[in-house]
């Protein structure tokens, strides 16, 4: 049953940069270099791609929480190793280039972890510019405080928000993403919730810890199985045409209801009882 | 002429489980099974099928206008024929599997609905869960009461809302559609508005009627057959790419400023007069 | 270097139907038939191409701010030159056919102008109907009045918004632009932000343009160049599969950070000074 819970041998991997706190169902991932705002040096992101390696393995953790430590998300990439790196040397022809590897692979784990089979809380509050909106951007529900700060500046340096903006584009449409980009200005959360950047706006943050208890209890009450499948569904629509995903959602449907959570919801159901998956929530 | 009213011999479906009412260019279609708050089983769906198949051969009536009896829209599948078919056995290799079947025969009436040449009007009170929330999703103009209720809450039963995702997404958006698909969370009209999955909130349901009325006399202004061609022009953006879309759209705003409507309109307007089809509107 | 300022033998092209105000990277476009509300003929659809043209060719110019004249923005097509059109003979077989050719001209100009490396943005105020709405549709940041008028009214003669049509789907989501395009319905400024149409919404005509000072400032601080890659990046969203799209961003990215504006943007960063697109803002 998906809902079993891992056997303590699930070890977490051990990861400097973050807190991991795993309680049954639910992991939370804290962003934790609270003197440098949580920028995203390449460790760091070495180290994201690590939980989320752990993550795809294991489907019976239904939950991820993401946040950031000492009242910030993250307040971008880090800007030292930038400068490390734009006096590199041009590559010969033919050879890869360093730069656009390292760009590239923000966008290779912004992929990943936007794929993960876990429902994805993301709670901000502080800033969040830069690679942090990109993060931010790839959550299932997305809350933040109404003082947070949110900005895509990075053509104030000279340079696009090369692999952040599509997934900015993903979550707020085009029109929105040009605006945002284009201008470099900032915004607060109340500006984000109207523009669907985030999905609900709170005051503070006690009240952000509130919201994410709640929406963690609501998504202990759907499966998790089928919150991956209807994930995985939803995300496909990007990519693939109605007549086929209804095809390929009607065989999935199938597949679910004849499946354990399937025969362990309806017959919860019919019995006036939690599901297992949910039980204790 | 597309405003010529039909003759009585145009007689509408037989269809007990729904009210069907005809004035002219408008017809009106109510869910009606107030007792179960109107749950579409899958005789429902083939009466819904029936009007569609009507309103497709009776494209001078302009004007579709859905709602559900009793107060409520609509309470989503009927959870009985679900639990007779959960218990079916798995068909053999290379067999249909009916399960499957019958759950993409819910997406075929979701497309076909979504592509009548009316222009639909949906007005949403009460509850609109599950299937009912999809059928909201594919009006032209849905409006609902502030204290209307929404929910997709299939995944807490163990199984995904596989044909009625994509009709979500495509309206809210996939960030959206995952929010609530993989929450299960429940939502009033007030926030159904916020995130555009309804156009326009109302407070009550005398005002929902009124707003009904104003709506059907703004169509009725419009000539049915542009109105067709604009709608299917508009559908056709999911899948054609921009030149193609323009290309195509030239060749059709040809066709309607040399057919009978357009030559109506630009009389109309020049003799300072209402057009033939908007008469008495 | 991009900031460098055009000579002045850049000369600005010769266009009677409207206003053109260049400062330094800024150039302003006025629509300028205040007596018929700027209604857009094909002559002055014909000067803004060329307006256009030279935009292109002066990507040093960053910024262009698009408005009416006589505090209205576009009361949309000249109702006069589409009379003479609708009676039009029908063109013999395999001739082309005129109407379809001028409409499709329009889709080609509003695709062009959307294309370009500036970043613009559209201040409205008083009417914008039709063709004036869609041309609102192609700004990276557009602003309004709270009082400003919208309506796609075009099928109220009979005809589709065409060419129009597309860039509001484009911009609201296909969703919206089905109410819209359906009802003919009248809307405000208000409404207008509520549903994207457009970005912020102002009190007045002094706010609006207070409003797009700040803009311009904030532009002037992003670098031209990186600013034309990344809306030539948001804009391939449309088109561009998310592995292919992330993969020519980090080319785009290395390629910025190496050339001129990167260096220097890193550089001012370190130096704690404004870097030389900016100077002055």
């Amino acid at each position: 049953m998906p809902t079993t819970r891992s056997t303590p041998a699930a070890k977490l991997p051990i990861c400097p940069d973050l807190l991991l706190d795993r309680d049954g169902p639910v992991l939370r991932l804290t962003l934790n270099r609270p003197d440098v705002r949580n920028a995203m040096t390449g460790e760091m992101v070495r180290q994201l791609t690590e939980v989320v390696a752990w993550a795809e393995d294991h489907p019976e953790v239904g939950t991820l929480v993401i946040s950031g430590a000492g009242g910030t998300f993250c307040a971008g990439g880090d800007i030292k190793g930038f400068m490390a790196s734009f006096r590199a040397a041009r590559p010969e022809a033919g050879q890869p280039d360093p730069i656009q590897a390292d760009n590239r692979r923000f966008g290779h784990f912004l992929t990943r972890i936007e794929a993960l089979p876990q429902t994805v809380v993301v709670a901000v509050e502080g800033a969040a510019f830069g690679g942090g909106l990109g993060l931010a951007c790839i959550g299932d529900v997305v809350i933040a405080t109404r003082d947070a700060r949110f900005a895509l500046s990075e053509t104030g340096l000279g340079i696009p928000p090369a692999q952040i903006a599509p997934f900015v584009a993903a979550r707020i449409g085009v029109s929105q993403a040009r605006r945002l980009a284009l201008t470099g200005m900032r915004f607060d959360g109340a500006e984000a919730g109207r523009i669907g950047l985030v999905h609900e706006v709170v005051e503070d943050g006690a009240a952000l810890e509130a919201r994410v208890a709640k929406l963690v209890a609501d998504i202990r009450r759907c499966a998790p199985g089928a919150n991956a499948t209807t994930k995985r569904l939803l995300m496909a629509q990007r990519t693939t045409a109605l007549p086929d995903l209804l095809d390929l959602s009607s065989a999935e449907f199938a597949r679910c209801l004849r499946g354990a959570e399937g025969q362990e919801g309806v017959a919860a159901f019919l019995e006036k009882r939690q599901p297992a998956w949910a039980a204790g929530s």
